[in-house]
């Protein structure tokens, strides 16, 4: 194997050949950041880069793995963090001049999560400003005149480069499911309250979610499984057994699954390539499929997103909001100024709303394995367009706090690369991998019959 | 099976039995709370105990179940916890009259990784004044009339009467080998940093370790790798991969393994009837074991582990003791009173020493498998001797941070258990638990063929 291949390999590939002593860390993170340094100048996908730091790290995991000692599920296996991240060992800027050179004290929870699995912590992706919607500079490595989505841009885009096998991103509406559909990778958010959220800037307690970009299943499953965890400090995190994720993405349904489709108003958002590739999805799965019209209640959970991630953005900026008004973005500025206009009662009937809306959605998974939806509008916008994209697809799921999970399953017009989304229950993260891989092995089946839409 | 017998299921068999629906955890806690409630005032275990929060928990882990949701490593198996470590929903009073009725705001560390498993946590157990000497009034199950040694009184007690099948215990000298010998269970102290000690009440920074009892190797395996886990909050918590002891304990030997066996003066403190078992162990262990006569410099650690400990419990005691001097014990207020003498200098030179041992020790793991030496210097003393017991055989050992096993292997004179203690390398606590169990299957086919001290 050349030095140059390392940096196509699987994490869980890496992971294992470094336990065997096949590969060195070493080896396998200077592969990547030979990667980086020849193709960052135009992806542009880290905020912060210690490539003396990660070969460091790199080292002690082999010299650790040569001593006979216990080694973990990413094993010498190079990470990028979004920049909203907190780590004691690099500055964390949440993608703003106003925190230019912050420098944490602690690491996030889920970073302890990390070094304890024996990952190399490489650097720090960038961010859309405090993970909202001001856009960084960072491009789609399948088209650098695209944007590579957003709020997680450089995750999404140093995955997709095979900068690093493996990223943290974060999603409070779409910004895991949408960046991972426009650069081609796999992206999941888990359920609400499965990963910590402790050291992780906050813009909306009732929203955020820590999600995971990787460019296979079994990759994103192995990764998440690693971040989870309860955390009494995070006020969603659960005091319960987390769903192996892994083991669901490698299991077999024990029979075939069947899935849900719901037709949304704003479905008419979606480019014609989009709807004619999901279509082929829905028709390769022999019937697996049921198509649902969504009910107008459905609908409205667009609008009671809004107001939740309006009215706690608005809370969570104040402070920083109040110190630094002129260095935040139009899009910031517009955001908190709409706030204004948001009643606190109006604020609790969305919160009671987003209640209901998880009742509505757990007696669903009763019939259903999963739900199917778009994972974006179709291809990347051009960088031109000035904005990451639009996340509709996404929020009725990221409300409810459910499992979700893109699949990079089809090519548009522009032969760039198009998700397709997958939900599950809550808590039921397995049974969704294990679904989503069910899809996959029947799609590839399909595909080798000449199927064109699906790749 | 009957109601009564539940209590005798080890954690691992609850667990598989939950987690497959062969067994609620309601039924299985109801059983241990039967049995607490009938042996519980002659044994006094229990610093504190919740018989309805513990039944809220256990069918909460059944609901979980049925729900289809994640199942935990100890799903709906009932755990007690030393009454130094904190939980958020029970009082934590050390052991002293100072602190009665003390409610923590937040779970320790550990608890929080107990709850993700899907333990039930009955209550907390009885512990000498913060894990000190004096005494509390709990008895050894084994004989009501003798102690059930200390610091982790209760813990140890409780494990062996089946109140509940795992308990958590710490070790500053011999505080889990020592009881767990005394009580006839398994009682295992991992490699310092396994285990986070964020949230327990701290006497020794450089000694504390946090340690696990079970009635079987596998069990006390099982419990110790749930609480493992790195924690940037503990300065002796390491951010490396986690030795996985169950597996360990699963695992054959690639080759029979070698033991090493140090003589050191205080051995002259053992009863005869250890003295004779230790010896019936290594005949029984066929040439495996290799005598050494220990060094002068090694016995000397006894004095080393003394000085820090008296040294570092006057400075996280000096608030305490400054304000309720008179509530403290006769012996914690001898160790505070002769800690005035160490002298800063006394005190950084014991840490010199300490590192060295551990750079001692560290090459002797090259040639051996595991060191064996005495748990305690043999059956439990009498209650009325008015002391835990002498942890002498423990200290070179928990000065070194190194993982230490206490197999109860023997009887003695009186039909009373005797551990047999194995010491492992610094984080080779997995190789520590397959020596372990090939020592179990060599001397149990051994004990077959007739020898009379190995049960």
């Amino acid at each position: 194997m050349t030095k140059h291949d390392l940096s196509l390999l699987s994490a869980a590939q890496s992971a294992e050949a470094i336990r065997a002593g096949h590969l060195s860390s070493e080896a396998l993170v200077e592969s990547h950041l030979d990667r980086i340094e020849k193709t960052d100048s135009s992806i542009r996908a880290w905020a912060h880069l210690d490539a003396d730091a990660a070969i460091d790290q790199a080292r002690e995991m082999d010299r650790v793995r040569k001593a006979g000692r216990a080694t973990g599920a990413l094993h010498g296996v190079p990470v990028g963090l979004k920049d909203i991240v907190d780590t004691k060992d690099m500055p964390t800027r949440r993608g703003t001049p106003i925190f230019e050179g912050r420098q944490p004290e602690a690491d996030a929870r889920l970073v302890e999560h990390l070094r304890e699995a024996g990952a190399v912590i490489v650097g720090k992706t960038k961010t859309t400003e405090f993970a909202f919607m001001h856009p960084t500079d960072t491009t789609n490595p399948t088209d650098v005149t695209r944007t590579p989505g957003g709020s997680s841009s450089g995750s999404a885009a140093a995955v997709a480069a095979r900068h690093v096998p493996l990223a943290i991103g974060s999603q409070t509406g779409g910004s895991v499911i949408r960046p991972a559909s426009f650069c081609g990778v796999y992206g999941f958010k888990p359920t609400r309250g499965t990963v910590s959220r402790s050291g992780v800037f906050r813009t909306s307690v009732s929203l955020d979610h820590v999600g995971s970009f990787a460019n296979t299943l079994e990759d994103v499953a192995l990764l998440s499984d690693v971040i989870s965890g309860y955390d009494q400090n995070d006020p969603a995190s659960f005091a319960r057994p987390r769903a192996q994720m892994l083991a669901g993405a490698q299991s077999d349904v024990p029979v075939s699954p069947d899935i849900a489709w719901l037709d949304f108003p704003f479905h008419d958002r979606l480019d014609s390539d989009t709807t004619e590739g999901l279509n082929a999805v829905i028709e390769g799965l022999d019937g697996r499929v049921e198509r649902f019209e969504a009910s107008p209640q459905l609908s409205d959970l667009i609008n009671v997103h809004k107001t939740i991630y309006d009215y706690e953005i608005r809370q969570n900026m104040a402070e920083i909001a109040g110190a630094h008004w002129s260095d935040l973005s139009d899009e910031m500025q517009s955001a908190i100024t709409r706030a204004e206009n948001i009643s606190p009662t109006q604020y609790d009937d969305a919160l009671g709303v987003m209640a209901s809306a998880q009742g509505f959605f757990a007696e669903y998974f009763n019939d259903f394995d999963a739900i199917m939806a778009p994972s974006a509008t179709g291809e990347a916008p051009l960088l031109s367009a000035g904005h990451t994209g639009d996340s509709v697809f996404c929020l009725p799921w990221t409300l409810a706090g459910l499992p979700c999970l893109t699949l990079p399953l089809l090519v548009g017009q522009n032969d760039l690369p198009i998700g397709v989304q997958l939900i599950g229950g809550a808590e039921e993260d397995d049974r969704l991998f294990r679904t989503a891989s069910w899809v996959q092995r029947a799609l590839s089946a399909e595909n080798t019959e000449g199927n064109q839409h699906v790749t």
